[in-house]
């Protein structure tokens, strides 16, 4: 049998970077500040599956999200925030359970074996994994189009979980810090947003401050782990705003099977936001915008004191926004209390625009 | 604020399939034959976390592994056949463990949201996740270049995993099935083979018996869960051949800091490897070609006839090829007990023909 040397002719049907998956992997991934030890992390990265231990008065929350580019973040993007940012939209997850962040893993998908942008990407990714103690411990690579998979392991005490479907009639409804950043941000950043051509920067040039506070929103979304550790076991229901507040409260409504009730003057922007948006585009930000990933929660009215004095040691913006009542669906309310007609049913079609 | 009827504009920077991803997870993946109730699996799709259990006597086994169409399977390919590979390939990960199948995550990205391809894979994915008691627990779905990512989680007794780094001086490496037949089915689909040129069907036609054995071989590998079950106490390392047998017993190797004495004659082949492929070809599939999913595991001396008892019982082939000695790297011997010269440094570079 003899050696020819001579280098292969194909790409297809078998994973042409396996070979040196191992080299990424060792130099990138299984790099210390990313795959470090953490208490109950038997094995991490290198065997056929990492082994985790879950006490046994906890239970493991598991949450996937992928990332494509193009689609969830801008292909030419820096790379450490596109890590950052997938990492966080993930640990909002856990955020959203009232669960702990325990580890990670990652599958990653690269159009070449770029090492400046994985040592960018594993920089970015060991930054957010080391603040949250969530070490990576397993994965896989492949060449192919640029996406980012990251499934995170949390772990909530039992029966403690924050669910969708816990929200009582009389609960307090509550958004964590403020709505419609990221989905301003598109614009400050040049892309295009699925609101549509009215969805505009409509008070004027914003200023450098403005600019890099959106672009933080958009690649820094801060997951709201400490105010959930903290007060988790406050909230009767809770979700993480991904998808704009209007659908991702009405998940809550669903599954709890009540009634939405929401003071439409009380949903909090930023002080950017109000710089730079009109009040109809940052209303439409905020319920249809997306990617904010911040919190929004349910609190029996006995509770909410509680609440807000935790919120306020952790330095974290809540805001009571509604009030859960009998029934099903959303009403928004104005000013003077009555409601608003925003036609709910129309927003519910992908795309409609307000 | 009017609502303006009017379609979206632009496909980027939201997920464009966001809004009827809910549809379709309640259609084919939240599906009964899919996302069954198991024991321990205390909340499965529908939240932002799914909720499982693991008994302190366990510890919780995790693999991902991302499959790209074009790379890992043809985008062509029946779906079912497709949903198959993807979730055995992560089965046979846990069976490399000797971890029991617990539950798995999906990331599915798809061009398009079509409701028989969906249909078809979902079939597919609950075949085999019926099969091992495993339901799909959450993920992430998204538009995008067609790739899917698995995590599967699996149970296996602490302390009791089958690590790469066990293997022992005078232990037997074995393993089970047949070498080098996914490596050739490449040839009889059709596809190209990352072997290169003179990796051909050198004895003629093949049947269609064989035809369809070449199919199965790729399409339908038969993660070794019930023998790892069964036996994996006995293995004092394990790893599955994805990458084929070379690459993957390297592995064992590095990781125990020992050296493997493979038998060439001893390297088991299917019939229809036999019947359509020269011998030179089937060494080149077997140690080059990868997609296997056989296992490739070290048995203590004493072990052996328990562990070749319990395969016969189960009726799973294994084959002892070899043994472990001190030292590294890995000595081939011909059928006098010679050492075969197969310029394994030369094999090691990616793309290297023999």
């Amino acid at each position: 049998m003899a050696v020819v040397d001579q280098a292969p002719v194909s790409d297809v049907m078998h994973n042409p970077i396996k070979h040196s998956e191992f080299e990424i992997i060792s130099r990138f991934l299984a790099a210390p500040n990313l795959s470090f030890s953490r208490e109950g992390i038997e094995l991490g990265i290198g065997d056929d599956a990492a082994l985790i231990e879950v006490p046994p008065n906890k239970h493991l929350a598991m949450s996937m999200d992928v990332l494509i580019a193009g689609i969830h973040f801008p292909a030419e993007a820096d790379p450490a925030l596109i890590a950052n940012r997938a990492l966080a939209v993930n640990l909002s997850d856990l955020a959203a359970m009232a669960a702990e962040p325990y580890c990670f893993t990652l599958g990653l998908v690269l159009p070449q074996g770029d090492e400046k942008w994985l040592a960018d990407f594993s920089g970015g990714l060991g930054q957010l994994a080391k603040q949250y103690n969530c070490p990576l411990v397993g994965g896989d690579t492949s060449r192919g189009p640029l996406s980012i998979s990251i499934q995170v392991q949390g772990l909530v005490d039992r029966d403690e979980a924050a669910r969708r479907s816990g929200a009582q009639v009389g609960d307090r409804i509550y958004v964590s810090g403020t709505l419609g950043d990221a989905a301003i941000a598109l614009l400050t950043l040049g892309f295009d947003s699925h609101l549509g051509g009215e969805f505009s920067l409509t008070l004027g040039e914003p200023s450098a401050a403005c600019l890099q506070f959106f672009e933080d929103a958009y690649f820094k979304p801060q997951p709201q782990i400490d105010l959930s550790s903290a007060a988790g076991k406050l909230f009767s229901s809770c979700i993480d705003i991904s998808d704009g507040l209007q659908g991702d409260l009405q998940h809550i409504l669903d599954e709890s099977e009540v009634r939405g009730n929401i003071r439409l003057d009380a949903i909090p922007y930023s002080e950017s936001a109000n710089c730079c948006v009109s009040p109809e585009n940052r209303l439409l930000a905020a319920l249809f915008g997306g990617d904010d990933y911040e919190l929004c929660f349910t609190v029996a009215e006995k509770d909410c004191a509680e609440l807000e004095s935790i919120a306020k040691q952790q330095g974290v913006r809540v805001t009571c926004i509604g009030d859960i009542s009998a029934g099903e669906g959303i009403d928004y309310l104005g000013v003077d209390g009555s409601s608003v007609e925003l036609k709910p049913q129309a927003f519910q079609h992908f795309g409609a625009r307000a």
